[in-house]
């Protein structure tokens, strides 16, 4: 999944590069024009490009326009993306209106709770519903990706629960690995260990520890 | 820092199960018990040990006392982890009085903002300040780890202004790369990025498309 990042950052970045290229008015690219705008080498880009189908030629190029539409439907951009939040506790709370989200084309379009305290069904904002809709909820509303703002003890089970009801891709905030079958993909965001990660090197800083990226 | 998270997740669970062997009843451990433990080779241990200054013999292995200690100094463990948060919008404030953060004895001490809207003073809450307070609260605070939750365009101006103050280790939530001086460190965490990858995955299922993992 983190190697796969920095592939995923990649395609961003060919489709940030492509419409800027399309705004100066250029109808066609090269590997080479992609690879000096984003950091890579030819070759990988046109690896990457292979990867979905998409080839060029030496003297043509690739076609602007194709190339945009074909990373727009890879990276859902095509669409809007509805995803579900389970648990509207604080972090959950606040992904349900995070900004960022909606500027790339994701739509938070319910959250999931057992607290009726927290139920709440709202035109503007995003509705908080008692966790047993979520079945039927996914299944009507045709959702694919889930997020997991659920405390530890409760993580596996609720994505048991979302699996079941459809979900096939999950951004999980619990601290806790969770198990899956194969046909749902997980991303563990451990937020406590990133925040770990800096005190340990500022605990560490000016001690003569060794950076551990040298020598692991 | 990819790699370097892999290297902090194996310390916390040196510890982890160092204080397992310790409720056994162990004083000493050998590289080989804590390698099976953790999942790691056996010089994967005594390198990781040696780096920071630790090292065992082969009859006697490691005291457990001692490694504990020194693995909590490195950790951040010994003593409360003091940070402050930047930013108290949506994801700043879910940050502010995070449990999870809590339990690692991490605590937030105060958070900034600009906006007088925001800024309350309470004594169990989380205190919201203007951030003008900043750059004296740090310094009289001595604190050295700090949050960075507030959007993008802002984020870099926020940046140079902390690490003035003192803050040598930073989370950022804005997505966008920041720069800074060598003397503090960045630990990047993109949400959007998250969800998005998890998005790529669901729009490829079952499309035929490689696995960027197998060949990048």
């Amino acid at each position: 999944m983190r190697q796969n990042r920095v592939y995923i950052t990649r395609l961003h970045k060919y489709r940030n590069t492509l419409f800027r290229f399309k705004a100066l008015g250029l109808v066609r690219v090269f590997s080479d024009n992609l690879a000096d705008a984003v950091g890579a080498t030819s070759s990988q880009v046109r690896k990457d490009f292979s990867l979905f189908g998409i080839s060029g030629n030496k003297r043509g190029g690739y076609l602007v326009d194709d190339l945009i539409k074909r990373l727009d439907e890879l990276l859902g951009k095509d669409k809007e993306q509805k995803v579900i939040v389970v648990g509207a506790g604080k972090i959950g709370t606040a992904l349900m209106n995070y900004k960022v989200f909606e500027k790339e084309g994701i739509r938070i379009v319910a959250a999931f709770d057992t607290d009726p305290a927290k139920f709440c069904q709202s035109r503007e904002d995003v509705s908080v519903l008692p966790l047993e809709n979520l079945p039927v909820f996914v299944k009507d509303h045709d959702i694919k990706i889930g997020i997991i703002a659920v405390p530890d003890f409760a993580a596996q089970q609720i994505l048991n629960l979302i699996v079941a009801a459809g979900i096939r891709g999950v951004l999980n905030f619990a601290p806790i690995r969770l198990k899956t079958a194969e046909e749902c993909v997980i991303n563990n965001v451990n937020l406590g260990l990133e925040l770990e990660t800096i005190i340990y090197y500022v605990n560490t800083l000016g001690k003569g520890i060794p950076d551990a990226n040298s020598d692991i």
